[in-house]
């Protein structure tokens, strides 16, 4: 059976009643996905309106729910929602066009992004295991990678390889664009992956994630194709990363706060002299969202706890030559960091 | 070059600037794509706000053009709107934080949906180039897959393999999620793809579409798995739907509003016994959005002219029994329907 937030949302918001509309937002509350319909909760349930194409789907997934799918007819949302001293909406996932059209309906608007951030924060046992699915599926889809790339390879040809193989694994889709980067592109840290062909003694830096039931993972890996003897600096700055990156694992805990756990590995980094090629925030929250709250970042005022999901990737870029960067999705339970990736190499590979 | 199209918005706005940040909006208004960033248009011309990951490739990409990028800092488009007596910016995709953000900082907003979704439907050269690529790419990749389809293989490997072979073929991205439905799957306009296998016999629809330079192609192609004697009722269907396909090619030229194309084909399925089963719009519009506007529907009051990009989708749906839908993307020149899918064939294809 799927997962309904619904009740705990509405709670959370202090308000009589919590509109949802955006996709990810309508699959948290009521675990449907729908590309048109809302959903509005109250203290009976929550009611799901979509429209004939899904509410077969619809009724056979929300049985035994607390959720009731219908029907939609132009005009629903308003009539509902007016009947409501305030309704809860999240303003981030709410158009101006929907915001003004309920507004001058009269409707009292409250503002819900900060309780649904943060509740959503905090996975269940439900999400964790699609986030670890997700994770594996990567993981394996990397590992049948290796053995497949060869010399004049474009990166897009690998992306679109690594992207066929998640897919076979039961991914329903791609977490966010793949990013292959050879050689010198890998020090951008947002390459866009293109037509360039892979040359022996390139570095390889791969940069994806895939999704479960709507959950993403987010892992990255950087190695070598061959090693042409040119690659001291940079076996250096791997070596620098992969530290900071298991200092992460190993001394991050539960209550620390983002800029508490960032300071970890970017202190480390700056002592080994790469203070300023370490351009980016370790981490970034993992759900239904591959960026979400909360911030693992020189700006994360939040504090990290028990059942919270991100990335942990410190990264070093040095413009026109190279670009490290090791990334895994972890979870704190027990006050500990576990992550979610067992089965890939951190140590530097060798192809 | 990339074309930028800052200065016919600020023309058709009526604004001292136009404001936009959606990805999408940007890459239309500046020619560049960044995940964070922003654009102000005046009369001086486009500046494309973004952070150090991407000023780089904006400052390439944008020489020649009167598009200026420059390093964003917190606080900017507050102050840089603060100065303009009124500020286009689109409600739809302005979100309603922002909206109480820049109102709350006294900037006058005017809604320019109407304008931007106006520009944008009638497509240059340069986006007819794009579209035309993103079909080819499908078509190449629907053709490349047909032989390799076999007994025993699931919606999901269908949809991986024809995927990976539009990115091989040099799609940047997918226009949506794939579509594989196999047998009375196929009677749902939106199932989604699952593990079911291929049995001979079965009836096969695939809706899919790829992504050039943000640009998307969109088709639909049903087809039987082998022929197992039982597949009167659907052919007798496929027949109409390809006929009402057909009319659309034929009898719609420029000047007719969307009720009246949608009723070419929908007159004929009624007559021939399937008004009930034709469950959805003609078409809809094609562009940086798989589906934008102008509305070919009964509801799609504007009228289609030349240089418009939409589908053309009639089909015809037996709940449990069978679904059909044929799919093209089109455009309108010189008056007349031309499609941009040539090499893929509408007759009934039997593997």
């Amino acid at each position: 059976m799927v997962e309904t937030n619904g009740k705990k949302i509405l709670q959370l918001s202090g308000c009589e009643a919590v509109y949802v509309a955006r996709e990810y937002l309508l699959r948290y509350i009521t675990g449907f996905v729908a590309e048109n319909g809302f959903a509005v909760v109250d203290k009976n349930g929550t009611t799901l309106y979509t429209d004939k194409r899904y509410i077969e789907a619809a009724e056979k997934l929300c049985q035994g729910t607390d959720v009731t799918p219908v029907l939609f007819k132009q005009g629903d949302a308003i009539e509902r929602l007016s009947a409501y001293q305030s309704v809860g909406i999240s303003f981030n996932q709410t158009s101006a066009s929907e915001y003004c059209r309920l507004q001058e309906a009269g409707i009292k608007l409250v503002n819900i992004d900060k309780q649904l951030s943060e509740a959503m924060t905090i996975k269940s046992e439900y999400e964790l295991s699609c986030i670890a699915k997700a994770c594996e599926i990567a993981e394996d889809a990397f590992l049948a990678l290796l053995p497949e790339i060869k010399e004049g390879m474009k990166e897009s040809e690998v992306a679109a390889l690594l992207e066929y193989k998640m897919r076979n694994l039961g991914a329903q889709g791609l977490a966010f664009d793949t990013i292959v980067a050879f050689g010198a592109h890998a020090a951008v840290p947002h390459h866009e992956t293109g037509e360039t062909r892979l040359k022996f003694g390139d570095e390889v830096l791969i940069d994806f994630g895939c999704r479960v039931d709507g959950y993403c993972s987010d892992i990255t890996r950087t190695f070598l194709f061959g090693d042409d003897g040119k690659h001291e600096e940079f076996k250096k700055a791997y070596a620098a990363v992969l530290t900071a990156h298991t200092m992460i694992k190993e001394q991050l805990i539960s209550g620390m706060t983002g800029i508490e756990a960032d300071a970890i590995a970017r202190n480390y980094l700056k002592e080994q002299g790469y203070g300023e090629l370490f351009t980016h925030s370790l981490g970034h929250g993992i759900g239904l969202n591959v960026h979400e709250y909360p911030s693992v970042s020189p700006r994360g005022e939040a504090k990290l706890v028990d059942g919270m999901v991100f990335s942990d990737e410190p990264g070093v870029y040095k413009a026109g030559e190279y670009g490290i960067r090791i990334e895994d999705t972890v979870t704190l339970k027990d006050g500990k960091v576990q992550s979610f990736m067992s089965k890939t190499d951190r140590n530097l590979i060798i192809l």
